[in-house]
């Protein structure tokens, strides 16, 4: 009996040694793989020249404009040269918004002496007269101000929001989450009042003469209730906002003939490698590719869609198989309608596809910090305890938290949705601006980014998920 | 009996939370403190105001220079500004290496044939024949190649260390020194096999065209056997390596009349806060006032200067005043010499002054990651129990290594040296050439840095160090 008990002691300790070096050499094996992802990013990564490409030969992609067109055909190509084993254009109707010709502001101190000022229409503004629009005008801190004011101090003139983003956040998305509601509630809160217009300090941390556009919102009003809505820069505002408290009969002027066209015909531009063992099980990686019309769009969000396209070129460029199917999804029109996030989760619903994670990139092209992620517990705890495997790449800020917007029509009970954390302190120099341009993109921060997007998407592809209910 | 010891138990519980409470209090008492030294860096920050002036008023400050003596008296009258309790400048003596006329490169395909080549005079270099120098050229990746080769192929001719900083490192600093030994010794080793100059690829990650400059050393080279040395841009660098692989028979011209010249009188900027109830337990916190004389020297080191000064500032902004003594120290020298980190720590010594911790900011004016530490093993580990509240802030990644050069000779057994840690990506897109301007330093990342700076300056105040010896 005593020898029969050593010898299944002995085979319990065997089998324990062997599930113990099955974990460590799958650890191992993991590691390796993250050095190769990381090698091929950092000396061979084709991120940095595609997105040279979109930003420097294409530009700003409004939705609806030839640009937006240009990107889609160019990326598709793109895709199509990496020999994938499907590459689509997934249509899409999206709005169409256009600014028309330039803007142009000024305030006036004395008839005839006028201060010009950095101004841009607001996404899906309405314009303003043709000769334009010049009222005097009524500095808020706040759309909740605009009811404390009332209709006799607001009706005939310009509102203009200036409450700045607060500069005490750590994470600047926080900063703007605190201000935005200015851009896009402000029109359609103070047409209530009978405001003739509304003028908007740049969602921008720092002083300078960029105006910067972002979508607003009228809501329900009818059409012919809406009033014109632009940004002016940051100097600017402090500047008018300066000049109001010596005298606070001065009068604002702006001209702006943006318009809203009917919805055109545009895509999604998608490609996949099927996976080897679970082809039904389906990983996305994402950004989105229409920008606005100022700048070049080279942040937002071209950054995102260039590091998603990378994403397959590292695993065909260090010859990984994914056992899941891989799939990048470049949306169309994020920025003033997300037609393309919800079409895209329209389509995988009717198909009964079966998205297990999906990670978007859409908080520029700096370096990574990590990840957010909104998802089950025990799948957040999955995550964290590839830490290690995460932290000599610095990427290991691993929170609870938003994903993406294109991807969050895709959300169910059990899915894991992921946004790339890079450092966010230079975003809002950009975003939304002239300054989104493709010099202001570091080659190996948009490398890094995409490698760490590569090793996270790696990871879910080996281990799965494990697909709790949230 | 029984009531006394539930009496006495009492006693313990009560004891145990008093002990509880306290700790817990504490923690809050940080965690209030690290806010308030957040808020006023981000909303009342000064360092960005010190440090325009430092770059655009009196820009680039290599040691013995009339803008290196500008920057000590801007400095120190910034300091005395403050109300401290003592400022002054501690006298040393530095080189003092001039460039001299702009220098001049070309190659030369064929007779009359040329290509200029952007150059820079490596510090400490001797000059070429007034003429100008030029001959063959041999390409090498390593000092080592140049055993090989030996003085049949290397006299006569000039050398071209070409080996590329190694981009797949994450952090820039390992790829730095992975490379660095071509610039430091690269003309004192050619000279041994008799070259006549030697030109070094820019230690840059980047392809771009500005040379970066840098110290090197002709160790005990007598003088008249020292050869001339000079940095060429990374994209001269690739295009001179591509010209030879098609004509190993081109010359290369390049002419400097950089000199050395006699040490001269300059300071190192001090000043300080003396501590409340340990005034004889010093803590530094410091950067380097010199720089290249290339660009403005924005992140190396106005960044780390003008971060130590908004130290002392932001104590006094919040009102915070230290049980011991905060001393803020701007080195002299630390480009070309070290001699104001070795004069400090000299006088210390004669002083019998009890330094506890020293902290550099000497890597850029980017997001800070964490710190660096040198320190025992139970001072690291107090370290990385203030983690928790670090991690609100983004910098706690916390690692053993380097300091900074300046501090180096305060190293003794007991003392905690470290070094803040920003985002390493675009350091040496910057470092040492003419790109290093202020336009690249962005506010709100430079703010951080010296709130993380603070932050840890105060936690070494209020819990001092553990002392074990290293």
């Amino acid at each position: 009996m005593k020898s029969n008990y050593i010898t299944k002691n002995k085979i319990g300790l065997l089998a324990l040694c062997l599930i113990l070096g099955q974990v460590l050499l799958a650890q191992k094996n993991d590691e390796i793989q993250l050095r190769k992802i990381y090698d091929a990013a950092l000396t061979q990564g084709k991120s940095y020249d595609w997105l040279n490409h979109l930003s420097n030969q294409i530009g700003g992609r409004l939705s609806g404009s030839v640009q937006a067109q240009q990107a889609v055909d160019y990326t598709k190509a793109e895709l199509d040269a990496l020999g994938l084993d499907q590459v689509w254009l997934q249509p899409v109707m999206v709005p169409k918004w256009v600014r028309g010709t330039p803007e142009f502001a000024y305030f006036e101190t004395d008839p005839g002496i006028t201060t010009n000022v950095p101004i841009t229409a607001l996404g899906g503004s309405v314009p303003t007269p043709p000769k334009g629009l010049k009222a005097k005008v009524i500095e808020v801190q706040s759309i909740e101000e605009l009811d404390v004011l009332g209709a006799d101090n607001i009706a005939g003139k310009i509102v203009f929001f200036n409450r700045p983003m607060d500069a005490s956040h750590i994470n600047t998305f926080d900063a703007y989450s605190g201000s935005v509601d200015q851009r896009g509630s402000g029109a359609k809160e103070a047409g209530k009042f009978g405001a003739l217009g509304v003028i908007v300090r740049s969602m921008n941390l720092r002083l300078d003469d960029f105006p910067h556009t972002g979508g607003l919102s009228y809501g329900d009003t009818p059409l012919n209730e809406r009033i014109p809505a632009a940004a002016i820069s940051t100097n600017a505002a402090e500047l008018l906002s300066a000049t109001l408290k010596l005298n606070p009969e001065i009068s604002f002027y702006f001209k702006q003939n943006c318009k809203q066209l009917d919805d055109v015909q545009s895509f999604n531009v998608i490609g996949e490698i099927k996976g080897s063992t679970h082809p039904d099980e389906i990983i996305v990686v994402g950004g989105h590719l229409d920008s606005w019309d100022l700048g070049d769009g080279s942040h937002d969000d071209g950054a995102g869609c260039v590091q998603s396209m990378e994403v397959l070129r590292l695993f065909k460029e260090i010859g990984y198989t994914p056992k899941r199917t891989i799939r990048v999804v470049l949306f169309m029109n994020e920025e003033n309608g997300l037609r393309g996030g919800k079409k895209y989760a329209e389509v995988a619903q009717k198909n009964n596809e079966n998205h297990i994670f999906a990670l978007e990139s859409d908080s520029g092209g700096f370096t990574p910090r990590g990840f957010s992620f909104d998802s089950s517990e025990a799948d957040f705890k999955r995550v964290e305890s590839w830490k290690p495997l995460l932290e000599p790449y610095q990427v290991s800020m691993l929170v609870k938290g938003g994903s993406g917007a294109d991807i969050g029509p895709l959300k169910n009970d059990t899915i894991v949705l992921a946004g790339l954390k890079p450092d966010s302190q230079r975003y809002f120099d950009h975003h939304h601006s002239d300054n989104d341009r493709f010099e202001h993109v570091n080659k190996r921060e948009l490398e890094l980014g995409a490698a760490a997007m590569t090793s996270l998407i790696y990871l879910f592809d080996v281990y799965g998920i494990d697909g709790a209910v949230k």
